[in-house]
């Protein structure tokens, strides 16, 4: 039986109850398909802080050297926004993980299951018969970490840099997931203005050449922000840097309609033993708001969990499975309070596990 | 008679052929408000870099520093894209001549004419009743100019740097605009990661306090490219950084469905006879794909001309006359190709102006 060590982090607000329903969806998978994930809880967030005295204690960071993985729930509330920045739920917490285990690869669908296409602000000959994009957008580089940055007491600076291997690597990550998927990425930068998205579009051209078989296109930045409101379906792969990516990234996820759908992944290279480290988690908020009643929407965590078990473990029939429950009981017409319309069947967040769970 | 000096910058693709009908416009205009607008044209863009090797070339600098205002068409076109960056049209003339003119404050409305309101790719339960968005961008610091940047052969890196000065005198433009409208200023930034923000939004609270009647919010960038898309109806004045503000400035305006009908202000500091200099474009580009078929919509550059008469030369009412003339002659139900739908009249570019300056 294959055995895999995963930090469970379920945070704040509704990070807790989404989380549950991600570990009872997984039960069933380690039944149905002999594998295990062994689990270590962890304190992440406000409720570390609260805890611990800060939002990334170093017994949490203990717990995922540890472990081959990162299942993280959601942070943040209006509790702990009074802090600085930087020792805030958000910042404090997923800026250090991401640099500490190297997840420079982050991975976010945005997709429209077609059970739910009414819900895009979109109109529906906009969304078309079809949208599946994957924004690949570089998590460990660019203005997050870029050196010198400085208040001083009249101005303040960042500096955008990358490096040639830094584009490399992600170009990469984003070509071959092109390749099996619509071969084709569209590389977002701002060459007319900066350096650094000069050297990006260089780069990216020349790791288009290892991959004939993938369309390349380059968009400004401010291009690509109009052509998903106007035309999304055009696109397949979208790579970006860190900032370009956090932004874009917000805006595919929110055409879809459904932020409480989405999950995402940030990744590192393989380690010594093969396996691709990986830290998976919703691509919405912690929605303090709804925290406690039980009606979140907790499928954005079962397929961050259904990511986690394709990416880092390898198991691309587990997260087909899950994938294709999740889409059953739509089609039967469950649905939590954010995604009900008409004529559907209003349920829980634990009933909404259940019945994913069931179909696994 | 009051008497203004403007300089005419056509510049390539539809520009010229907008740009007469825009002039047009201005001809009534002048004789309905006796007032007078002295024209001297200039070479811009592609179309100067083919007669004279410069996107911008010194004599169209020297016209512009002899005129109160610049009315400028649109660059650029497949014909110059080999050519580096810096050379290319948009970036060669529009960068220098914000910088060599001091054009802080970039004001990009992004409205739906209710005649219109079927073009917005967004559905119309999210566009509401009303969108009017007023997005202050600035426009000659942060990323775009900050020093250093560079390319080695290994990196390259670029400057997002704001000075106390630089943020308070366009928080102050939005601060402004927002008093005369609906009192509502949404500002952008990315404290939570960036230095630069932090200032951003110190500065922008410490403007706020003069304008007790006006209500700030804050709004981190990724979030801001949501809300657009989900309730932007929820906007009055977005107030902006450089690079923060070409995407969304980009994304406002598409949400309208309507780029074609968008006029923009890039504003300086009043001069000594305390008229502010500004130069005046359309939003769109220089579509160079239908350019020189007489198709084109001229309602943007025929705005921006009315945005030239309110913001430079003071003349309110001429603008407002202008608006109407478009709104009525929407209202009677001719369009240009680009905004045309079923049981609308088409109609060319001339025609639309003729029918504009007619109601003037
Ligand atoms: C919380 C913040 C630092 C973070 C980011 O900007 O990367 C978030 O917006 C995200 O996209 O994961
Ligand atoms: C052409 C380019 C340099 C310019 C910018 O990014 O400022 C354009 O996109 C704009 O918004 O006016």
């Amino acid at each position: 039986m294959k055995e895999f060590r995963i930090a469970v982090l379920p945070g704040d607000g509704i990070g807790p109850e989404v989380m549950q329903e991600a570990l009872k969806v997984l039960d069933a998978v380690e039944q149905r398909f002999g594998i295990r994930c062994v689990r270590q809880d962890a304190a992440v967030g406000g409720a570390a802080i609260d805890a611990h005295g800060s939002a990334l204690p170093e017994a949490t960071i203990h717990t995922c050297e540890n472990s081959q993985a990162i299942l993280f729930g959601s942070v943040g509330g209006p509790k702990w926004e009074h802090l600085p920045p930087d020792q805030q739920p958000e910042r404090g917490a997923l800026l250090p993980l991401r640099k500490h285990f190297g997840l420079y690869a982050n991975l976010r669908p945005a997709i429209i299951f077609p059970q739910l296409r009414d819900a895009s602000p979109l109109k529906p000959e906009i969304i078309g018969s079809q949208l599946d994009i994957l924004v690949v957008r570089e998590l460990t580089g660019g203005i997050y970490f870029g050196q010198p940055k400085g208040i001083e007491s009249d101005r303040a600076y960042d500096t955008m840099i990358y490096t040639r291997l830094e584009v490399e690597r992600i170009a990469r990550v984003a070509f071959e997931a092109a390749r099996s998927r619509g071969k084709l990425v569209h590389s977002i930068d701002k060459s007319n203005v900066l350096n650094s998205s000069i050297l990006w579009r260089e780069v990216v051209l020349e790791v288009a050449r290892d991959y004939p078989d993938v369309e390349l296109k380059h968009l400004y930045v401010d291009n690509a922000a109009m052509q998903l409101v106007v035309r999304p379906s055009q696109f397949d792969v979208i790579l970006c840097g860190n900032l370009f990516g956090d932004i874009l990234s917000d805006e595919a996820a929110m055409i879809t309609g459904s932020l409480g759908m989405l999950p995402s992944a940030s990744i590192a290279g393989s380690g010594s033993d093969g396996i691709p480290f990986g830290l998976y988690e919703p691509s919405g908020g912690s929605a303090p708001d709804i925290a406690g009643h039980g009606v979140a929407n907790p499928i954005a965590q079962i397929l961050s969990a259904a990511m986690m078990l394709k990416y880092s473990f390898g198991q691309d029939e587990a997260y087909q499975t899950i994938f294709t429950a999740i889409s059953d009981v739509l089609s039967e017409g469950y649905r939590t309070g954010d995604i009900a319309s008409d004529g559907t069947t209003r349920v829980g967040t634990a009933e909404m596990g259940d019945l994913i769970a069931g179909k696994v």
